[in-house]
C-alpha cells in the first residue's frame, strides 16, 4: 500500500545509470537554473519602496532608479565573475566546493551553511511572493496565504521527487511565458507613459499616511544613509540566485561549462533589464507598497487595466515563475547537502539518492524548513526578506575569494586578467554582505547571523562524530574476536507451541548454557505455568520469577543480571518468541511485552536479542473476511536479476 | 526520564498484596460511587426544560413537576431493584457479571457494551455539565469550554492513574459540600415563594422569543405525547449511574454488600428529594433554560443574590460534584473493560493493572474517548444528552432481566418477592429504554443505536482471534519440534570491529552454514570492500550484492530466498550487526537500514533476527560535553529482591 502510493507520487524506480538521460539542455537550463534570479524581478523593486515610502514618503521615489542602477551594476560584476568559476569548476563549482579546494574546511563549511540558509529562504520567500500574486488578483484568498503557500511547497517537494527532467519539462513554458508578459508591461507601459499617454495615478493619502504613520522624514544624515543602505540591501536581493548554474553545470549537456556559461550571461541580461525596467516603470507610475496588493500588480492594473487578459496573463504567470525559483532551490539543495553528506558534515542519509535518482531526503528537508519558515512569519514576503540576502552574498563573497585564491594557485594562461575579476567580485559582494548586516541587522539579518554559526557546529559536531566512529571501529591487522562465553535465555508468557519451537531453536544454538525463563503475577499463575511446562514434558529446567509489581521487564533484566554472573564478558543471547501478526489490528490483541522487552534490553551491554518468528495459525487468517496475501506483489525492481559476486577468504587465493 | 515523570504524576508502584489497603468506608465510598447519580440534579431539571419551553412556551411549565414525580418513581423502582444485585453478587454485580451467569454470552455483551457507552458519556456530559456551572458564573469562560473540558479529563484520568483511594478521600469534602449548598439552596428558595418573599422574575420577552423562534404551539395531540415523551427521556437521565455502586462492591469495607446497599439507599432518598426539589422551585422561579447560564445558576441566582457568598459557593460544589461523578466512571469503566478483558473479549492490554493497581490502560481509553466527545459535541451538555439515557436503561433492563432469571435458578429463601421486585425494575427500565430511543431517536439517540452493536462486533471478533491463537498454538500431548536446518547470514555494510564481532557470534552458534554478505552501490564500492575483506583476513567467503537501485533491502531479501533454497522448512538467522548509541540525535547519524531490514525481514517466514550490538568506541562517548551514564540509576522496585524458583525438567522428577 504505501508503496504503491510512493509509486504514484513518484514515478517507477530509476538506475543509476540511467541518470545522463535527465541532462538539461540550454532552454530548459536557464528554466530551471535562471528562473530564480530572474523572478526575483516580482518582488526587488516593491521591497525597496518598502523600505523607502514608509521613512521619507513618495518624496523618496527619485532614489528608486539610482538605488536600482547600483544594484545592476553588483549583478554585472557578479555575472563576470561566476563566468569564471563556471569554466574553473566544470563538475560544479558552488561556493561549497571552491572554498573547500582553495580556502579550507572552515571557509567551506561557512559556504555550505550560507547556501543551506540561501535555498531555504529561496523556496519561502518565492513561495509568499507567488501567492502574494496570486492574492493581489483575488483579495478573498489573502487569509489563507499561509495555507496556499504550505500547500504549494509540498506540491513542489513531490514534482522534485519524481526527478530533475521531468520537473524541468513541465516548467519550462511557463518561465518564457512570464518573460514575455514581463516584457509586454514594460514595452507598453515605457511607451505610454513616455507619451504621455499614462500618468501616475492621484495617491489615495489615507493610504499613504496608514504607511508613513503620518510623518514624513527627510532622508538627511545617518539616519537617512541607513535608511538608502536597507533600500539598497532590499533591491539586492534581486542577485539571488545568480549562483544556482554553478552548482548545476554537470546538469547541463555537454559541452557543459560553455552551455552553463551562455545561459548564466542570458540570465544576468534579462533580470538586469527586466528589474531596470520596472523601477523606472515604477518611478513614473508611483504604486504604493502594501500587504495587499503586490506592486507589480498595480503596474500590471494601470498598464493593461485589472480586468484585462494582460493583467491576468501577468499575474499568472508571475506565479508560475516563482514557484518555478522555489523549484530551483529544490534541485539545488539537495545536491549541496548530499556533497557535504558525502564529505562525513551531515548524517549520511542526506547522500542516499531515492529510486528516482533525486537525493529524496534533502527534499524533504527543505520542504519541511521552508514549510516552517513560511508558517512563522505569516506567507509575508517583506518579513521575510531581511533574513535573505546575508546567507546569498556570505556565499558570493566566500566563492569569488576562493577563485582568487584558485586562480593564484593553478597559474593558467591569462590568470591575472580572472583573478582581477575574481578580486573585483569579492570586494563587490562583501561590500554589499556588510551593508545588508549593518543596515537590517534588527529587523532581521541577525536570524541567519545566528543560524549559520549553529549550522556550522552541527556540521563540526556530526564530523566529529563520524570520524571517532571509524577510527574507534577500525580492524587492528590481526584483530580476531576474543572467544567469549554464550548463555541463551528463553523468555515464554506460556507453554504454547511458538514457545516450544524457540526453545528448540535455542538449544540448536550449542551455547554453553540455555535458560527458559518466565515472570508471573500471582502463584495461581505459577501453580497453572508447572503444570504445563510438566506436561510438555521438556528436558530442561524452567525458572519462575514471581513479581509483585507486575512489571515483567525489570525482574527479567535482574534475572538476565544474575544468570551472567561474574563474567561480564559473556554474551546473553535472549530468544523472544514473537507472534507474527498481518494486520495492525492484530498487533493490538497481542500485548506489547515483546516491544518493551527489546527496547529495554537493546540498553544492555553484550545482549543479543533474537526474535523467532511465532506464525499465527492459518485459521486466524482464514477467518477474516478482509484476508490479504502474506507477501505483497513485487514492485518492478525486484524482477531484475541478482548480481552476486564472491570474495573469497584470504588463505585460500 | 520519563520514569521520573510518571513517578511525580502517578506515585510510588504498588505491590498486588496492597490493594486492601485501598477499600473505601461508606462516607468515602457515597463520594466516589453515588457523586455520579446525585450530580445528576445539577442538570436534570434544565433538560426538561429545554425540552418543554422551545416548544411550548412557559405553558409547558406546568407539566415539570408531574415528569419529575414520574423520574423519581422509575428512580425508586430502580433503587430496590439494585439491592437485589448487591446481596446476590457481593463480587460486584454490574450488568455484564449478572448478564453473563444468567443469560449467555449475548446479553452479556449487549450490557458490557452499553455500560462502556454510557460510562464515557458519563464523563463527557458531567464534565460538560462542571463546565457550564463554571461559565454560569463567568461567562468570559463561554468560549473555551471545549478547552477547559478536555483539560480537566485529562486532570481526571491522571488522579485516577494515581489509584482509587486517594482519589477518594481527595474529591470525598466536596461532594458534602454540594449537598450542603444544594440543600440551603432548596430549604431557603422553597420556604421564600412559599411565603411569597420571592416570586418568579418577569420573563424578558426577546429571550424567550429567540427560544421558542416565535411560535408557540400546544402539547396536544401525537406530537404533544411525543414532546411530553422526549422531556421525561431527558428528565430520566437523572437516573444515571445509580447502578455505579452494584460494579464497585469490592471497595467497599466488610461487610461488602451492606455497607454498598445502605449507600445505595442513602444516594437514592438524596438524589430524589434534591431533584424534585429543584423542579419545584423552578415551576416557582420560571427560568428560561440556556446555552449561557444554567438554571441552577439562575435559582441560585435568585435565592441568594448573583454576588452572594451562597451562590459562589453553589457553583463551586456544583463543578466539583460534577467532576467526581466522571471520576466515578474513571473508577468503573476499566474495572468493567478489565472484565470483559479476561473473558477475552477485548485486547489483553486493558486487563493489566499499573503498578499503582489501577487498570491504565481502560484510564487512557476513556479519558481519550470522552475528549473525543466533548470536542465533537462543542462542550454542550444538552447535544449530548439524547446520546446519553440509551446506554444507561440498556444497562439496567439486561441487568434486571438477569436478575429474575437469577432468582428463578437458585430458589434462595424469599426468591418470589425478590424476583417480582426484579421484574418491576426490569419492566420499568424497559419501558423507559423503548420511550427514549422512539422519542430521542433522530435528536442523537441513533448514536448509540448503531455503536453499540459495533462494539459487539468488535468483542466478537477479539474474542474469535484469541480463541483462535490458543487453539491453534495448543501444544499436542507428546508434541516435539522437528529438527530444521539453520543458516545463519551476516549483512555487513563494510569491515569494521563490529562486523568482526559480529561474524565471530554467528560462526559460534553452530549452524548449519554461515554467510557473509554485503549489498554495493558502484563498482568501486564492491572494489573497496573486497580490499578491506582481504585485509582483514577472515576465513569465510564474502557474498558482495551489486544493486543498480540502491534499494538493499530488497536485493538482500532476494539474496535470502535463494540462500535458503529449496528447504523451505530451513530457518535463516539474520545475524545484524546493531550500533548502540547513547543519544538519539546520534541514531539519527546511522543510517536506518538495519530498522528497515529488521521490519521487513519480521515478514519473512521462518526467518530470526539477531541483533547483535555494536557499542560506538568510548571515545565518542567521551567527548561530548552532555555525557551521561548509560544504566539509569535503578527505580525503587528494582531495589526488592528477585524471587525466582525453578520448574525441573518432566523426566527427572
Amino acid at each position: 500500500m504505501t508503496s504503491l502510493v510512493k509509486r504514484l507520487l513518484v514515478g517507477r524506480p530509476l538506475a543509476t545509470a540511467e541518470e545522463y538521460r535527465t541532462r538539461l539542455p540550454k532552454r530548459i537550463g536557464l528554466a530551471v537554473f535562471a528562473s530564480d534570479a530572474i523572478s526575483s524581478t516580482a518582488y526587488a523593486t516593491e521591497e525597496i519602496l518598502f523600505i523607502l515610502v514608509p521613512v521619507a514618503g513618495l518624496a523618496a521615489l527619485h532614489l528608486l532608479v539610482p538605488i536600482s542602477l547600483v544594484v545592476a551594476l553588483v549583478l554585472l560584476v557578479v555575472v563576470l565573475s561566476y563566468r569564471q568559476t563556471i569554466y574553473a569548476y566544470p563538475d560544479g563549482g558552488g561556493a561549497y566546493v571552491v572554498a573547500r579546494q582553495n580556502l579550507g574546511e572552515r571557509w567551506s563549511l561557512l559556504a555550505g551553511a550560507s547556501l543551506l540558509v540561501d535555498y531555504t529562504l529561496t523556496v519561502a520567500v518565492s513561495v509568499s511572493a507567488g501567492v502574494a500574486a496570486v492574492v493581489s488578483a483575488l483579495p478573498e484568498l489573502l487569509e489563507y496565504r499561509v495555507e496556499i503557500g504550505v500547500g504549494v511547497v509540498a506540491l513542489i517537494a513531490v514534482a522534485n521527487l519524481r526527478g530533475a527532467k521531468e520537473s524541468g519539462t513541465l516548467f519550462a513554458i511557463p518561465t518564457y511565458l512570464y518573460l514575455v508578459a514581463l516584457g509586454a508591461l514594460l514595452l507598453v507601459g515605457l511607451w505610454r507613459t513616455q507619451t504621455g499617454a499614462l500618468t501616475a495615478a492621484p495617491v489615495d493619502p489615507e493610504q499613504l499616511a496608514a504607511l508613513t504613520g503620518g510623518s514624513t522624514l527627510g532622508l538627511t544624515g545617518l539616519a537617512g544613509a541607513l535608511i538608502v543602505a536597507r533600500a539598497f540591501s532590499s533591491g539586492a536581493v534581486a542577485l539571488t540566485g545568480t549562483e544556482a548554474i554553478t552548482n548545476g553545470i554537470p546538469a547541463f549537456r555537454r559541452p557543459e561549462s560553455r552551455n552553463a556559461a551562455r545561459t548564466l550571461g542570458a540570465m544576468g541580461l534579462i533580470l538586469g533589464s527586466a528589474f531596470l525596467g520596472i523601477s523606472v516603470l515604477a518611478d513614473r507610475l508611483r504604486p504604493l507598497p502594501s500587504e495587499d496588493e503586490t506592486v507589480l500588480s498595480q503596474l500590471g492594473g494601470a498598464v493593461f487595466g485589472r480586468g484585462s487578459f494582460g493583467y491576468g496573463a501577468l499575474q499568472i504567470t508571475t506565479m508560475a515563475i516563482l514557484f518555478l525559483a522555489a523549484n530551483t532551490a529544490f534541485a539545488d539543495f539537495p545536491r549541496l547537502s548530499s556533497l557535504i553528506s558525502r564529505d562525513g558534515f551531515l548524517p549520511r542519509q542526506l547522500s542516499h539518492r531515492g529510486d528516482r535518482l533525486v537525493f529524496s531526503n534533502g527534499i524533504l528537508l527543505l520542504g519541511g524548513a521552508a514549510a516552517v519558515l513560511l508558517i512563522a512569519f505569516g506567507g509575508s514576503t517583506t518579513a521575510l526578506i531581511p533574513l535573505y540576502a546575508v546567507g546569498v552574498f556570505t556565499g558570493f563573497t566566500v566563492s569569488q575569494v576562493g577563485m582568487v585564491r584558485h586562480h593564484a594557485r593553478l597559474r593558467e594562461p591569462g590568470w591575472r586578467r580572472a583573478q582581477a575579476i575574481n578580486a573585483v567580485g569579492a570586494t563587490a559582494t562583501a561590500t554589499v554582505l556588510v551593508v545588508v548586516v549593518v543596515s537590517k541587522f534588527t529587523t532581521g539579518a541577525w536570524i541567519p547571523v545566528v543560524v549559520i554559526p549553529v549550522i556550522i557546529g552541527l556540521f563540526r559536531t556530526v564530523h566529529r562524530h563520524y570520524l571517532d566512529v571509524k577510527r574507534g571501529l577500525a580492524v587492528p591487522v590481526g584483530y580476531r574476536a576474543r572467544p567469549r562465553r554464550n548463555i541463551v535465555v528463553v523468555p515464554v508468557s506460556r507453554v504454547h507451541r511458538g514457545a516450544v519451537d524457540a526453545i528448540a531453536y535455542a538449544r540448536n544454538l550449542h551455547a554453553d548454557e540455555v535458560r527458559v525463563v518466565t515472570v508471573v503475577l500471582s502463584d495461581e499463575e505459577a501453580a497453572k505455568l508447572r503444570r504445563q511446562w510438566k506436561h510438555a514434558g521438556l528436558d530442561l529446567t524452567l525458572d519462575v520469577i514471581q513479581d509483585p509489581y507486575r512489571q515483567l521487564v525489570n525482574p527479567l533484566l535482574r534475572y538476565l543480571d544474575r544468570v551472567q554472573g561474574a563474567d561480564r564478558d559473556a554474551i546473553v543471547t535472549v530468544v523472544l518468541p514473537e507472534f507474527v501478526v498481518e494486520h495492525a489490528w492484530q498487533r493490538l490483541l497481542h500485548t506489547q511485552t515483546a516491544w518493551w522487552l527489546r527496547t529495554r534490553l537493546r540498553q544492555r551491554p553484550n545482549t543479543v536479542i533474537a526474535s523467532v518468528p511465532v506464525p499465527l495459525p492459518e485459521e486466524v487468517h482464514g477467518r477474516l473476511p478482509w484476508r490479504r496475501r502474506r507477501t505483497p506483489a513485487p514492485a518492478a525492481a525486484e524482477d531484475v536479476a541478482l548480481t552476486v559476486s564472491s570474495v573469497p577468504p584470504a588463505g585460500r587465493e
